[in-house]
């Protein structure tokens, strides 16, 4: 295993993080908070260290899955350690465990908070909890191929290892290129959803911060209420930049290209507004009533709807206080997801239409036993070694949550509530029902249960097998040889 | 298509069942019970529709899997619509829909029940009910197959579209052999709990209907508190038949051959063993106090274990008032389920081993790329075609237990009831939670929420693809066109 070129990316990871925190250390420069000083602590240490991981450059530069996958799950588990110091060292959030689940949960845009109010964190760090849901909405490898020069040609495996979908589509040849495509076309839906929001008269602090949590499908808010409290303008403007955040990016890329019609009929975008249009409807039908009328509810439908399928997380209302059939609406959303290559999490719309495909080419096959059919998207087919790995990511997700669930049960707490807060947590979206419903928050968990849903979270921000590479007996068994040969000198 | 030995086949099932209710009536008799003309009426009704429907033979006898699964399925629908028909005409349930539930949950082996008085039905009925399981335990079809002649060789397909699991093993190479076989120790093993449950001092009626319930993995008790007013020693009793109903009946083959060796080192059984042992000792662990004495606490966790787990559905207490983590336990065991090749229901244990064992060859196959490497069970490869048909069963299940949810969803019951509601039947076991709990009753589901129910129990019974098959477009376009060449008279 090629160890040196992984100390070398998570070194570049942790200067870039270096460099992310000058952000709020500003903010705190404005606001004139003391706690900004966490930041430039935490700032050093990651430069420091940094520095020296990437001091002595890697002896080759090429990689393999197995390398991309680990630097990928290494990259986000620094990151996020790293990214908790602030909160420990200024105080406001002194648990490590709880500090590292908020952070965890900002990175992967989970945005499920163990905080009950977030209103009396300082503005640096509301800012900071909200940008990281930014950096990881992308994807922190993205940006670093992005802006650093790895060559090889193999490092497509790491951008593999960090974007969601069941199948990675370089919108250009080289990697590099289409990682700053896809940074120009986010940065720019970000910059447009703050002008909107400051149309709106939101303050400038909350629209970016808003903008963050929008944008990286994170959750996170500044306010206790999350978003129940601005104008149903501001509400709106979020709901369709929700919506925007969850397509297939390469749909913007077409555009901005003018390939209009391929964009317009890419399948799994399609069926991903045809599922909002559904659910915002039934859910409307059943929350319309005298006390709230018909626009308000069409705004908290389609907002709730579009927070949920998105994974974004943010509320206008306690949706746990629905009828049980729009609650089951919105958890059967939460496992469905946005479009692969989005900011989004779930399991993708994509998988869904692939596996529907799959299904219905199994009921044609008993019919017909012996032609040869071919699942398609987009009218191309599908490549068999893709349907084979949706099949494997079904299966895997099925089991992985149904022991996160057992896990998470151990502690008695009531089963919609294991049930939601994990499928809340592995799909990246934030709330779920209960006693995590969103109006609540995850801090009655043990410590036990908390890493079993950081866990989760990360599980799922990597697509499972990345992070799961990581308990591979193979992998420890290397690194072990490998530490011993460096010891006895023979490399 | 060969429309007409699909027509011969529903024919003979229907006077197979025309023989059966002979017992029924015979049960009346001793009990000089007047609901016995019910039966009586229906078996005159049935025996005079299959002798007419199996009057004129069919033109041939090779019939093709699309055959064999639409003949399963629709002897399955004709089974329970003509063995719902004692309860209406007797009036003892006099709602259609109800009896259908009733039958279709007996047939199934579900045990789900819509009555919340069992003891006022008469002894003929509960007799039918507790036989229904029975008959459907081992499959009508396969019965069939091992008394009537069918040439051709291609009649394994119908065994296929009935029998349990991922695929179907020839015990011997004639599948009509293979049928009797299975048969033979089916009644084997029934007859040896009656007599076991006789020397405890059990009723002779009440060991009888319990043996049918018990074998059949399906769950109708013949009192209101199911199994909890019997003795520790009927309870034991039933406890381990239950479990070794849920065993590979390979296992029996093997063993009534002396092959000991091969018997006792079948995978999915050990499996099988260790997740009883393993969920009845944490049970053990949760349930027992001050109150419940260790081998009270043992009896009663292994009792529900392996009622789940088989997916009986027999309970001795009411498991609905356990804490979340011992019910997260038992609803994770009723997806499992029972062995392949048994009278159990559920995804079944060898699924999960495949899949288990797929996605550990998965992550092998990010550590190396290019090695081959086979999925093993027994020591010997799995057939690419099997794996492949397991990962769509997954994708299928998961689909069809969300839509599930979601329909039943739709009249506003709680998420947990309608939830295990659903787990409850597809996986055919009987008895969830909250409002459907074991001292509930599926009698408060609205008529609509009721036929999803059955398709649901129908569709776990036969595996999902012989049921969804029926609703494929070419199947009723094909009979459409039989159909008009009949009536234009050219055939």
């Amino acid at each position: 295993m090629n160890s040196s070129i992984i100390r070398y990316i998570l070194g570049q990871v942790l200067k870039i993080e270096a460099i992310l925190m000058l952000l709020p250390c500003l903010v705190a420069l404005i606001y004139q908070e003391k706690s900004g000083f966490a930041f430039l602590i935490t700032l050093v240490i990651c430069g420091v260290l940094g520095l020296a991981m990437t001091h002595k450059k890697p002896q080759s530069f090429v990689f393999y899955l197995k390398e991309g996958c680990i630097a990928t799950s290494l990259s986000w588990i620094f990151l996020s350690i790293f990214g908790c110091l602030p909160f420990i060292f200024s105080g406001e959030i002194p648990s490590f465990t709880d500090a590292l689940f908020e952070t965890i949960s900002g990175f992967t845009t989970t945005g499920a908070s163990i905080l009950s109010d977030v209103e009396s964190l300082s503005y640096c760090m509301l800012f900071w909890r909200s940008f990281t849901h930014w950096i990881g909405g992308m994807g922190v490898l993205v940006f670093l191929l992005a802006i650093i020069p790895l060559t090889g040609g193999s490092h497509i495996n790491l951008m593999r290892a960090e974007s969601p979908g069941p199948s990675v589509g370089k919108l250009v040849p080289k990697v590099r290129y289409t990682a700053r495509i896809l940074y120009i076309i986010y940065i720019g839906i970000t910059v447009l959803e703050i002008l909107l929001l400051l149309l709106g008269r939101m303050p400038v602090f909350d629209a970016i911060t808003t903008s963050f949590g929008t944008v990286g499908t994170g959750g996170f808010g500044t306010k206790n209420d999350s978003l129940a409290g601005y104008s149903a303008y501001i509400q709106w403007v979020v709901t369709i930049f929700m919506i925007l955040s969850g397509v297939n990016f390469n749909a913007y890329y077409l555009i901005l290209f003018r390939r209009w019609k391929k964009a317009f009929n890419m399948e799994e975008v399609k069926y991903y507004f045809l599922i909002i249009a559904a659910a915002t409807s039934i859910i409307l039908i059943n929350i319309h009533n005298s006390a709230l009328g018909f626009f308000d509810a069409l705004r908290h439908a389609a907002f709730q709807v579009a927070s949920i399928i998105t994974t974004t997380g943010f509320a206008t209302m306690d949706f746990d206080l629905w009828s049980s059939s729009a609650k089951t609406i919105l958890v059967l959303l939460m496992f469905i997801g946005a479009c692969a290559g989005s900011t989004g999490g779930g399991i993708k719309v994509s998988r869904f239409v692939v596996a529907v495909k799959t299904i219905i080419k199994e009921l044609n096959s008993y019919i017909h036993p012996k032609s040869i059919q071919k699942v398609k998207i987009d009218g191309k087919p599908v490549d068999h070694e893709v349907i084979r790995s949706i099949n494997v990511y079904f299966m895997t997700f099925f089991i992985l949550f149904s022991a996160s669930v057992f896990l998470v049960a151990l502690e008695g707490k009531d089963l919609t509530t294991n049930f939601t807060a994990v499928a809340a947590t592995i799909n990246n979206i934030g709330p779920g029902l209960e006693l995590v419903g969103p109006t609540q928050n995850f801090g009655g968990f043990s410590t036990f249960s908390k890493y079993v849903l950081m866990f989760d979270m990360l599980a799922g921000r990597l697509e499972l097998f990345p992070l799961l590479i990581l308990f591979h007996p193979v992998i420890w068994k290397d690194l072990m040889a490998q530490r011993k040969l460096k010891k006895s000198g023979k490399v």
